[in-house]
């Protein structure tokens, strides 16, 4: 993590020179609508003193079925905002950004740390599986993309990857449908390609979009027991705390806080980001800004 | 209808004076994106030597989760390159624009005609139902406009309506999860409020979005023979079909054809707009353009 380094070549108002300043700043959070709050609800309980600033680009949203080229444009456009903001590092709480725009990104931001959700993720998957056999579930533009049968392959080449599109479980998780047989069904049908694939069936499952915790028990009581589930939010929640310590810019007291950014629809953003936070967001909270 | 009418006020590029060229023109239809391909399917069966442009805002739907104004203001910019094009009318084949941006299409394009799929619906559904219980289904954006609910009780002021917001039909549609058992499994549960309020049950269900005529035989397997289903794709191709009769405008001779307009990702526009039209579409076909 280099944001400690002299800003010279940073944009404008970011000048957040001495490491105290830096400290007390932000801590950026993007993604394409809602999904990413089940990542900021794990970096608010791995980082308590920590302020946040959340932005949605739900006027846009859904990445997941957008070109790669709109889909890196939008995400830079994102994450040019976060800077404005003054954040002292970015997480792209987005799998279908990460997958097609996260070297963009680096690109243009830089000196300041992003952070993404499919290293962490796939790291997590290479460690657990024992089979070798990992499977990854995740939207329709991170499955083409095939960022994460990369990173698992970098990590672990023998690795075998199978990834699904599983683009209706975003859906389930944001009108609610969340438990519950009918939930299951859907699980069901889509999850069957991982097992009439030839054997041995994973045992690692990917949740490989920030919409799927919320889907996490029907999703175990479909692939059982025996499967890890490795949950990307709660993984890259870890590495922030561990990248922020060890730059020694983790805010240690003060309590902290969210702001909300979203670019539409302050009510439905408060009304269904509040499941994904698990915790209660107000109408009132959420800035609408434009990108 | 008065697209004949002399066009001194129209845009720029819309010289269309003489009848023969105005038949001669293509009929515009517009969607959010690949939900209307159900109404251009109607639209090709009923009016054969018909030229149509049809453009899909692929790069930013779905209209039926964003706020009012947004939907307008998009609405609005499509309405505005169709006019460029040189359409003779407007199909609004959205029911979210219709429900939220159809006084700001018509008062901007004026006097290019602008048919929309609430009104035929609203009539078919007003003419159909015995019970006077009438069942709307559609996107969140719709349900919440209350445009369906406004245009049934201008026909029939005692009629009783249920809307009711069904979000994942979309996916459903889109995905290709449109038949089997797990497809009425989410049917059924997202129905349920129209069984489970005071009788009686309601006779006449509005399939209140473009998406949903994709998945009209589960939803006739859940609701029953004795519920009379109206699709307000066929409902308005009539009407276009009524109007542009009635104004002399129908091109009677010559093979039909359509130009596809998308301002996003021709791929997946190909692919699973083919199943919503009921015919192939190659990605070549697929002209990108902004808005």
């Amino acid at each position: 993590m280099d944001g400690s380094e002299a800003p010279s070549s940073a944009p404008t108002r970011r000048v957040l020179a001495a490491a105290a300043d830096l400290r007390a700043a932000p801590v950026g959070v993007f993604d394409s609508g809602i999904g990413g709050l089940t990542v900021l609800r794990e970096l608010r309980a791995a980082l308590a003193s920590e302020r946040f600033t959340y932005l949605g680009d739900t006027a846009r949203l859904p990445y997941g079925t957008k070109s790669p080229a709109t889909v890196a444009r939008y995400a830079v456009q994102a994450a040019d905002a976060l800077v404005e903001y003054g954040v002292k590092c970015i997480v792209v709480a987005c799998n279908t950004a990460c997958a097609l725009g996260l070297e963009a990104i680096r690109e243009r931001v830089a000196p300041v740390p992003v952070i993404g959700v499919i290293e962490p993720g796939a790291r997590a998957a290479s460690g657990a599986t024992r089979s070798g056999h990992i499977a990854v579930i995740a939207t329709e533009g991170t499955v083409r993309g095939g960022a994460y049968q990369e990173a698992i392959h970098r990590l672990r080449p023998d690795a075998r990857v199978t990834a699904v599109a599983t683009q209706l479980f975003v859906a389930l998780a944001e009108e609610g449908l969340s438990e519950g047989p009918v939930a299951e069904s859907v699980i069901r049908h889509c999850l069957a390609p991982l097992y009439t694939a030839a054997p041995p069936a994973p045992d690692t499952l990917v949740l490989g979009c920030t919409h799927f915790p919320v889907l996490a028990t029907p999703i175990r009581n479909v692939v059982g027991a025996q499967v890890r589930i490795v949950d990307s939010a709660a993984t890259t929640a870890h590495v922030v705390r561990t990248e922020l310590t060890a730059a020694g810019l983790v805010r240690e007291e003060g309590a902290g806080g969210v702001r909300f950014l979203a670019t539409d629809g302050a009510e439905r953003f408060a009304r269904v980001g509040s499941r994904f936070l698990g915790a209660s967001i107000a109408p009132e909270e959420v800035e609408l800004i434009d990108l």
